[in-house]
């Protein structure tokens, strides 16, 4: 869903998404994890917190919003997908092209997604590391284990490749920005027989890599470093996701609204984090559009009985009240 | 089944498996595998080389040796298994078993196996590497990719064990024997998730080693190897196979016998190889026994369509005949 309200010069976008991950074991829920039930101080279902709850607080803000600015100085935009949690084929990239199309051009993006740790406005997010997994196949020659001259391990290829890879020299990462990694996920060399000496082995890896990077350099690093070791192999790269950074502005900086708006409900500015898996704000970042992530806490995401605190809740409304007025006030 | 002939003051044993690989797919053979079918210079069939002629032609060798020599100098003594190609388990360990609680002792041994390469004679087995087989389990610590500083990769810790195995230094054997070598024969980590740090990590191996070593020793080596780059492992090792090697005597060399007698049928002194994997000779191999395997060509053992030619199965019975002579004439 694509929606927008007036006319301003400068476009204020909220981005979220519907969908959820499954419940998992329904006897493991207090309540109906597909109700939204409140019990104590919390309000529990899938959803609660990642992220309903966050379309509902911007919903909420924006409707006090208007009823106290009925003409804002910015266009307001909602972008709201169901294909976040899955593999994003068509969410937020499709509505960005859309976009695109369209020639419209965001200058602030609220993703709501909850990022704080213990409660609301605590932390936010400022970025995100870039993604990419791969899945690579050596060769080698098949053999009888007595006679190792005839054959060529393929598992002690590997062996030597990924020692190749785990002894490149990544960035450590700033303050502002986790370094970059790589971890193997997975290894196999398939079937077993004892007395064999095994023709190919397989792995997965998975890298996650700081805006000093992008995937074409990644890419060809990786082949590079593979090749050092066999040029029989076979390499295939997945899901890349980019990543996105907004810098501090000197002026008109959406982080520096966010952190006013917070301060002035909590007394406190928040953490600025990058740290993380991706999420779709990855989308919307680009060189005019200042993207952040600010939402309830996450310690319950993705989990049994999934809760939100009604305080955290309603302090989200007030901070995006504060911050709708702040930037489009 | 173990048969014993004559009273001499030592014993010569013939040693032999009546047990056979499974067929493999029947389409792709010309004969029935379970008949003997003779077509044009061979005779086919599952166990055709491997090694029911062996038998047949000690049998027959055997007869003619006690026509002409009705009272030998040695005790002759048959031991035949049916459990060799399996487990071996309830084979000649078992007969030698026996034999050790009975107080006989094996002075020459003859293995009936196929071991000549291109003609019956050209090559006889004087001792086989000792192999065994370990399963390995290096525990990690499970986490997401993003946060590996809070992970411990069980696929990287297992790529540093598999480094350090493959640098340890092996002998690199002898003009007498091979050398030592370690082969990983499988490598598995489990279940698969693109985002997750695996915990576990497993891999598969076999050791082929020389008389230079024993298991205890090997074992030891392996573990405190296994030791320097993680204490959190489980090792289990499997199927051990104990090294044989036969010396060459200065005199009354069992060797030497079957030297004479087959460059008295074929003109060239055979090739003595330890080369391949393991026998049942090691059973029967001690500090009194000297152990060789002497058969037919080994081409065709363990595919569709095995085979012996006719003249090398003749050939094996006339060499057989003349190392009776030699031996217990
Ligand atoms: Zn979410
Ligand atoms: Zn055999």
């Amino acid at each position: 869903m694509i929606a927008s309200f007036g006319h301003g010069d400068k476009t204020l976008a909220f981005a979220g998404h519907t969908d959820v991950v499954p419940p998992g074991p329904l006897e493991q829920w207090l309540e109906d994890p597909f109700a939204a039930n409140i019990r104590d101080d919390k309000l529990i279902g899938r959803g609660a917190a990642d992220m309903k709850t966050g379309i509902a607080a911007m919903l909420a803000a924006t409707e006090r919003f208007l009823a106290r600015v009925p003409a804002p100085s910015c266009r307001l935009m909602w972008m709201i997908t169901s294909d976040e949690e899955g593999e994003a084929e068509y969410g937020s990239k499709v509505i960005k092209a859309v976009l695109d199309e369209q020639q419209v051009k965001l200058d602030y993006c609220i993703v709501g997604e909850p990022t704080a740790r213990m409660s609301t406005g605590d932390t936010i997010k400022t970025g995100r590391r870039g993604a990419i997994s791969a899945r690579l196949r050596v060769f080698g020659k098949q053999g009888h284990v007595a006679y190792p001259q005839y054959a060529d391990n393929a598992i002690h290829k590997m062996n030597r490749v990924v020692s190749t890879l785990n002894a490149l020299q990544w960035d450590e990462g700033s303050d502002d920005f986790p370094g970059t990694s790589l971890q193997i996920t997975h290894i196999n060399s398939g079937g077993f027989t004892d007395n064999i000496v095994p023709a190919q082995c397989d792995i997965c890896f998975n890298l996650r890599y700081s805006h000093r990077f992008n995937q074409t350099e990644l890419k060809t690093l990786i082949a590079d470093a593979v090749a050092t070791q066999t040029d029989d192999f076979e390499l295939e790269w997945e899901r890349p996701c980019e990543p996105y950074f907004t810098h501090p502005q000197k002026t008109d900086s959406l982080i520096g609204h966010a952190e006013q708006a917070i301060y002035k409900h909590t007394g406190v500015f928040p953490v600025l984090s990058t740290s993380g898996g991706t999420s779709d704000g990855r989308f919307f970042a680009d060189a005019d559009a200042q993207v952040i992530e600010l939402g309830v806490p996450n310690a319950s995401i993705h989990q049994a009985n999934e809760w939100v605190r009604l305080k955290d809740l309603s302090l989200l409304e007030n901070i995006y009240t504060s911050l709708l007025e702040n930037v489009a006030g």
